[in-house]
C-alpha cells in the first residue's frame, strides 16, 4: 500500500483544509479512507507529478540510457525543526546530495514517513511543505511514497525515509576507492554547522550558538565541479561528510583507495560560532555532522579550475584546498597542526551526537 | 551517510562474530567505528554484491533501456516474527511486489533500518538473513542501505524501509486507472491469511489460529501472467491487496478507472481456519491483509490463459475469478451475497488491524 495509490483529487474529501488541532490517529495508517484522505490533503498537492498522480503502486519514470546511481537515508533527527531547516529538507538534501557524490544527476526521490500517533498534522504538512522546497531546489521530483503510523511512543513524532535515483550519463569514475597519491583535498565549506544547530535547537548548549545549519542540496555545486574538469578524470572521489563529519568520511576514503590523507590544521575551515561551541563542549569540529558540504579529492591537474568553479556556486563560495593525498602511511588520515606537529585522525570511535540526521 | 560507506571487508574488525548477549547502543548510528563494524558484520556479507561492496554513497547499477518503475515501503510490523514469514521478508516482498504490479522486473532494492537502542543484534541479525533469503527468491539485490539509532523507547525494536527499481522492458499499459467494462477479476489466492497471522501472534487471538502469513515475492507470478497473454494489452490492472485488504484494493480500482467492480461471494477464497478467526472478532476477510495475494483486472478474451498460467505457478495455485467489472454504479464494489442480494463494499473507513506491515 503506497501513497500514489491514491485516487485522483476529487470529491468532497480531498478540498478539506487542516484543523489546526488535528492530530494523528491509528487509522491514518490503515490504508483505508482515513489513509488516502490524508494523502490527498497533505502528499498529493504539493509533491504533484504525472508519476505519482497516476496512483499505481509504483511510480512510473523514463530515465536517460546509461549507469543509475540508487542510494537511500533514513532521518531521525531530533528536534524536527532546527535553525537553516527540519526533517523534511534533511531527507530530501541527504539522499540527493549521496546520489551527487556519484556524480550522478539526482532525478527522482521516494518519501516514506512512519508517524508517530498523536503527531500534530500541522507539523506534517510544514515538513512536506518543506520537503518539496528543497526538491524544487535540487530539481527532482518525489515519484512514490508511503505512510505508517504507529502507537504513541513507537517513534519520537516522525521519521522519513527518502530513497533516490539518479542519471551518470558520463563514464567518469568516481568514487571513495579513486584517490591517488598527490591529489588535492577540497572542503566546500566551513565544518560543523548542521551538528552545533541541531545541539543548538535540543538547548543543550546552554548558550545560544547562533549557528545554523548547512543543510542543502548539493548537486548544483557538482554539476559545476564536473563541467570544470573536461579531462572527465580529474574528480577522484566526492563524499559528503555528514554522521562522523570530515575525520571519519576522510577515513573512509583513505581506506578504500588505500593512500594516506595528510590534512594542514591551519587551512580547516570552522566558524568562529562553531568553534567556540566546539570548546566549549570538549568536541572537535573534525568529527561534528554536516548536511551541505562535500569534500573532494582531485588530480592536482585540475585543482585550481574545479575550485574556481566550486567558489563560483551558492554552496560552494567558501571551498578551500585542506590538505593532500600521500602513499603512506596507507589507510591513515594525519593532521599537522598549527605548531607543526603531527597527530593521527582516526574515525569516530562511539557516538558524540546522537540523532543529527 | 550510508551502508555502502563501509570499507572493503578486511582488518580484524570485520570477521568478529556475534556475541550472544550483544546489544543495539547509541554508537551504532553514529557513522563512525561502531557503525562501520555493525555493517560489516550483520550486513556487508548476506547482502553481497558488487554495488554494495564498493562502498559508496550510492550503489552504481546499469538497467536495460525504456521505462522504470520506482516504489517505497516503510514495514512497522509487530511482533517482528509471525508465522510464515518475519519483518526482513514482508520488507522485500512488500516493494517486489509494487515493481510487479505496474508490471515490471524488479530488479533492485535499498533497505534503511531505524534500529531501537537495547535492540538484540541477533535479532537483527536473523532479520537481515531473511530480508537475503527473499531477495535471493525474487531474484533483486540490495544496493544500498542505511542505518539510524534511536534511543530507547522511540521506536519498536527495528522498522525497516525498502524503495526499489524495476525495468519496464514492454509497452503495456497496467494501472488502477485501466480496468474496462466486461473485464474479469482474479485473486491469486485466498484471503486475509497475513493479518490473521500477525494477529494471531499477537497472542490477540485468544485462540489459536493456525494460519501462517501468506508473505511471498510476486513477481514471477506477474512474469508468467504477462507471458500468457500474447496480445500485450491483455492484463489491465494488477495490485496487491496489502493494508485494507480486497475491498479496500478494489475500490481504488473502481474509482481510478471510474467503474463497478461486482463480486460474488460463493467464489471468495478463504481458509477456513481464516473465516473462523473473522467469525469470532468480527472481522470481514475482505478488510484483512495479504502480503502475497494479487488481484488482477484482465480482458475477458485473455482470462482464460492469464488464469491458467497463475495455476501454474507457486504463489497463484489457488487463484480464481472472484468477479467482473461493469459500468455502472462507477466508483463502487458490490457484492452478490449467497443468498442472491446485492451490497456495496466499501473502502476500510477506520482501522482494524495496525502495524500489521
Amino acid at each position: 500500500m503506497s501513497v500514489e495509490q491514491t485516487p485522483p483529487l476529487e470529491g468532497p474529501v480531498c478540498p478539506l483544509p487542516l484543523r489546526h488541532d488535528e492530530k494523528i490517529v491509528m487509522g491514518h495508517g490503515s490504508g483505508g479512507r482515513m489513509s488516502h484522505d490524508l494523502i490527498g490533503r497533505l502528499f498529493q498537492r504539493p509533491f504533484d507529478n504525472p508519476a505519482l498522480r497516476a496512483g499505481d503502486d509504483a511510480g512510473i519514470v523514463t530515465v536517460p540510457p546509461g549507469r543509475l546511481a540508487v542510494s537511500t537515508d533514513s532521518h531521525v533527527v531530533t528536534p524536527l525543526f532546527f535553525p537553516g531547516g527540519d526533517i523534511g529538507r534533511l531527507a530530501v538534501c541527504g539522499t540527493v546530495n549521496d546520489l551527487a557524490m556519484m556524480g550522478a544527476t539526482p532525478l527522482y526521490l521516494t518519501a516514506g514517513f512512519i508517524l508517530e500517533e498523536g503527531l500534530d498534522v500541522a507539523v506534517l504538512a510544514r515538513v512536506v511543505e518543506s520537503m518539496q522546497a528543497a526538491a524544487a531546489e535540487a530539481g527532482v521530483q518525489i515519484i512514490a511514497g508511503d505512510t505508517k503510523v504507529v502507537q504513541r511512543g513507537k517513534a519520537d513524532g516522525l521519521y522519513i525515509n527518502t530513497a533516490g535515483v539518479g542519471a551518470l550519463a558520463h563514464d567518469r569514475q568516481i568514487g571513495g576507492a579513486q584517490a591517488r597519491p598527490g591529489d588535492v583535498v577540497i572542503l566546500s565549506g566551513p565544518m560543523g554547522d548542521h551538528g552545533i544547530a541541531v545541539l543548538g535547537a535540543r538547548g543543550d548548549l546552554g548558550f545560544d550558538a547562533d549557528v545554523a545549519s548547512d543543510v542543502a542540496p548539493l548537486n548544483q555545486l557538482v554539476a559545476a565541479m564536473l563541467a570544470a574538469d573536461p579531462s572527465m578524470n580529474g574528480v577522484h572521489v566526492l563524499r559528503d561528510p555528514t554522521r562522523g563529519g570530515v575525520a571519519t568520511t576522510l577515513n573512509e576514503i583513505a581506506r578504500q583507495s588505500d593512500v594516506a590523507v595528510v590534512l594542514d590544521e591551519r587551512a580547516m575551515p570552522v566558524r568562529p560560532a562553531v568553534a567556540a561551541a566546539c570548546e566549549m563542549l570538549g568536541f572537535d569540529p573534525l568529527y561534528i555532522a554536516n548536511e551541505g558540504k562535500l569534500l573532494a579529492v582531485v588530480d592536482p591537474a585540475a585543482a585550481e579550475s574545479v575550485l574556481a568553479a566550486m567558489r563560483a556556486t551558492r554552496y560552494g563560495e567558501e571551498a578551500v584546498v585542506i590538505g593532500r593525498v600521500q602513499a603512506t602511511p596507507a589507510g591513515r588520515v594525519l593532521l599537522r597542526t598549527t605548531i607543526g606537529s603531527t597527530r593521527v585522525v582516526d574515525m569516530l570511535a562511539g557516538e558524540i551526537l546522537p540523532r543529527i540526521c
